[in-house]
């Protein structure tokens, strides 16, 4: 008998409901019955994304959406500033490159957020406008960052550049207020916060990026915007959408509009907090600081050889996957997904299996009682 | 109570086995497990395109896979030969235009196939190989033709160029020898006679395709086949991969190779065959001519507003979706889709609707005893 524990930041579990909805027969995706179906998830999912603007959906992988947002705003040449700490904010940064955008990265280090100074610095230099768009990863998935892009977002001030954010691995389960904080496309997946299986993609534009659209030069055709708006209108997609997927994430956004924006946000920090207390409580030794610590994804440094080693322990003793480091983290940081479908107890067994792991029966139970202090601190509003 | 016979040439149904794979709970796309699996279904799908190259895996729709063929393929400028006869050639030429290639279009009636003499009348005259590339349809879904893949190959004889094949609504259904006919890139996509959920576009290159691959300029990142290549080698996709929809692929590659490909290319054109002689002993018109049928799609001419009322009568009174006609061909005709998971009975089921929405009663049961008759013949071998 295994029970198995996906605890890498995505794919993540899926919920039962949302895995029968899967198995709706296969219908016309030019019919009525899907046309409604798709316009219901396409207006249901901007309250996801905190926005009154259009959300297209794509059949793709969060790295094509990161493309479709690229080369649906900008032209060969456009520069563009990225702020790299972590292997997806480098990918965003390459995708607009390898579609000829003149990319200035300001390097921050992994494992420490991009600060609102740097962006202030650099676009107060921009005087003739010359920045035509900002790249920005809101939780950056390989380190365990989360970017404050509400404090990024003042910074840029009234510079003209669209904001572009990479909120696959947090929309959904930590805040992000599209509209309010006035983020010109919003790009995420479908298989981390949302409790989908991989396959879709999502981009939300503000009315500037769409002005964007219409100037963009780089070219396109599965991806192009202005088709997807204009079939979006009749309820349809351009080409043959996800429609398994689209049927899952009907009933996904029914979960969370059960559950609530504001509980899944909370529900995400204190599983995150619970998680880190109890780490520290066994002297594993956090990668990223409490002050901008993922609510989503949670790295904890163990160096060589021991870190393949830890992990192949957790998935052979008690069926618990993590992930490990990428890039030049790879070997340094093992890396625990706590995002969509993942409760209090969860976060428990991930402890127990920590403090099983290494073997020191001093600490048994040490990591478990933090994040149990944790969680009724929480509950009781302090 | 309703059972819904869903006729249109994709999605298709997807058999109760193949629906139970996509079930399966997520797990780490980058863990042995998933590796194996995909390492599995990378494999045997080579037998479904008859290559013994790689075939390359995208989350996309089949347009996706399209474009992709395209962008790894060529540089802007490349002189690249089309021939449109219906929406979906049209497109393959539209998406090269989109980046950049100098597409010529030789334009070919709608409803009737490409000849091998106008494709080597043309390449007769390009003395200099200025042409670099191809794009042929197979099976051209907007009005039902199949293009004869082989001939055509044959009528490039040694002209350098790499033949594209948009495969789409046919691979899995039709004869489509990849590497015995010497086909550069075959594409197509998951929700045509492969039997699953949309979302998997597929791609297969020869080494003739992978020079131009090595000397492509169009502008890429996430179709990139050099990435995906490297990560096949591994058992992996660059980007997460619709692990549903690889689960649900291994099932199907299943019960293709239970069935055999021989045999699932006789039963599309015994249904396909037997469909067409049913319309015809009930008095309809055939878009296509025999000579140049689809097996895996038939299109049957009813001008006006006929066409629409038509498939609303068989939606309504008998749960059979049917197809209408796209762009030009709107209201001019409905098309039948028959392929992947479709059988005798599903098409008998076609005749005695169509015999029933005609409403002509000394037409009952002659649509379908001309269909038995031709099963009949069929099995006798003859």
């Amino acid at each position: 008998m295994k029970k198995h524990h996906l605890r890498i930041p995505g794919p993540t579990e899926v919920p039962d409901s949302v895995m029968r909805a899967m198995q709706t027969p296969m219908l016309n995706h030019r019919g009525e019955e899907f046309i409604s179906i798709f316009k219901q998830v396409s207006e249901e999912i901007k309250e996801v994304f905190q926005t009154q603007n259009d959300v297209l959906i794509f059949p793709s992988a969060g790295t094509g959406a990161m493309e479709a947002a690229i080369v649906n705003l900008f032209s060969p040449g456009d520069l563009i500033l990225s702020f790299p700490n972590g292997v997806f904010s480098e990918r965003f940064a390459q995708i607009a490159e390898s579609f000829g955008a003149n990319v200035e990265r300001i390097q921050v280090e992994w494992g420490k957020p991009v600060t609102p100074d740097t962006v202030r610095e650099r676009l107060t230099r921009d005087t003739n406008h010359e920045i035509k768009g900002i790249l920005f990863t809101h939780n950056e998935t390989s380190t365990g960052v989360l970017n404050d892009i509400k404090a990024l977002r003042e910074a840029v001030g009234n510079h003209p550049a669209v904001i572009l954010v990479d909120a696959i691995s947090s929309l959904g389960a930590v805040d992000l207020k599209t509209d309010e904080w006035n983020l010109d496309a919003v790009v995420t997946g479908s298989q981390k916060a949302l409790m989908l299986p991989p396959g879709l993609g999502f981009i939300s534009l503000s009315a500037k990026a769409w002005t964007m659209v219409e100037q963009s030069r780089m070219p396109k055709y599965y991806w192009d915007f202005r088709a997807a708006k204009k079939s979006l209108e009749k309820g349809q997609t351009p080409y043959t959408p996800a429609v398994s997927l689209i049927f899952a994430l009907k009933e996904s956004l029914e979960l969370m509009k059960k559950e609530g924006l504001p509980n899944i946000f909370k529900r995400h920090l204190m599983i995150s907090g619970a998680l880190r207390a109890g780490i520290k409580a066994i002297g594993m030794k956090l990668f990223v600081d409490d002050r901008w610590a993922s609510p989503t994804v949670t790295s904890i440094e163990i160096s060589g050889c021991e870190t393949q080693n830890f992990s192949k322990l957790l998935k052979n003793r008690f069926n618990i996957t993590v992930a490990g480091g990428q890039e030049k983290l790879k070997n340094k940081i093992m890396r625990i997904g706590h995002l969509g479908y993942v409760d209090k107890m969860d976060i428990i067994n991930v402890l127990a299996g920590l403090e099983m792991a290494l073997g020191d029966r001093n600490l048994y139970g040490k990591g478990v009682r933090e994040a149990e202090l944790f969680f009724e601190k929480g509950e009781m509003g302090q």
